[in-house]
């Protein structure tokens, strides 16, 4: 059995983010308290298999993490443990024992959630940004500039230059941001706690509505994405 | 019903690609001609809802691209079509007609298969090129960078700064490459069609082994992902 700790490694933040927001039924939480952690969490999503956040150096308001609930580092670790081999022919699933095919079930769950989540983030986005541009950044290892060893899409919205767009009616300021900004630090800014807590919410009240919209019911306790 | 055109609009490259190459039984194309389109196209995937080819562009060798197979601009369009309103409540699932039930399905199953191949592929691509960082990168409009607009996710190979990686043991010359070139033609050259064709036959390769490899029976007939 892996132990608590390979699942949660304690020095990962964001599984650190995973055990502070256990899975409640529905995948969009209702009003989590962004003060369970510290630095503070603005949490968007939380299922069995994923979580979305903001992230707190972002890039342009609204820059939006994904991020697999447990621990693998790389897109390519989202995979099933090699089955035990007694010959060089790979062994048939009917033969792999009970953890092993778990494990596999759960890659996969995880990965499709990934590809779905995509799509409901990226409207939920534009709804609440008003853009209609963004790109879609996945880093594996450090000569891609990875920073945390824990797979994650970054959202980061494109703003027209020179105009500034409808972020809700609060104090989001939207600021007017050059295209094709990188990664780097000298890039980013610390997220302000309170705009973090208002775009969070405007967040999980879009996703709810894309739940609603395409008819579906996702529980996390019942239904598969 | 929506038209052939529609469908497969003709200025679209990656449409294109899906009417060049038909879905077969299995999802790594056996032996795919390059040359049933000009530019030739290296094809190395190919399911009812995505396919991947090289980039002709090539910002690092192993440069692919994982597209939906029917046209959608951004990933905020693989979407179901929003269903006709009666009241200000979402229609419940069951009250959708046929087409856009339809619709709804094949839509998260596209999604769904884009986060599974993201992953099988960045298996493929580390086993091939012998590389250990890849950037997944996903643009969404003109200024983020999206040329041509069919949804396509780039696995850029970030190979080691003076080093030449193993990258199969022919006429693959995997250069030595800056970590983190970006995007724009000057960093991008033509891919050479003699390299062109013994990559993607590696890729093919690597791919029918993940899929061995995790005791799946894939098939385009049957199986879902």
């Amino acid at each position: 059995m892996a132990s608590l700790e390979d699942k949660y490694p304690v020095d990962c933040p964001f599984c650190r983010i995973a055990q502070a927001y256990p899975v409640e039924q529905s995948p969009v939480p209702s009003d989590p308290a962004p003060d369970r952690l510290d630095p503070q969490c603005y949490l968007i999503l939380n299922t069995r298999h994923v979580m979305a956040f903001l992230d707190i150096y972002p890039i342009a308001p609204g820059h939006i993490l994904l991020t697999t609930r447990d621990h693998y580092r790389k897109l390519s670790d989202l995979n099933p443990p090699p089955p035990p081999r007694n010959t060089d022919l790979a062994t048939p699933s009917s033969q792999l024992d009970w953890q092993t095919q778990r494990s596999l079930h759960h890659s996969r769950d995880s990965a499709r959630e990934l590809g779905v989540w995509l799509t409901v983030l990226s409207r939920a986005l534009c709804a609440v940004t008003g853009i209609e541009d963004w790109n879609i950044v996945q880093n594996n290892g450090e000569r891609a500039a990875q920073v945390v060893p824990h797979i994650h899409f970054h959202f980061i919205p494109r703003y027209q230059e020179g105009r500034r767009e409808n972020a809700g009616k609060g104090k989001v300021d939207v600021g007017m941001l050059k295209s094709w900004r990188m990664f780097g630090r000298g890039a980013r800014e610390d997220l302000d706690e309170e705009e973090g807590a208002e775009l969070a919410a405007l967040l999980r009240e879009a996703v709810r509505k894309e739940l609603a919209q395409d008819g579906s019911r996702i529980d996390n306790d019942k239904a598969k994405l």
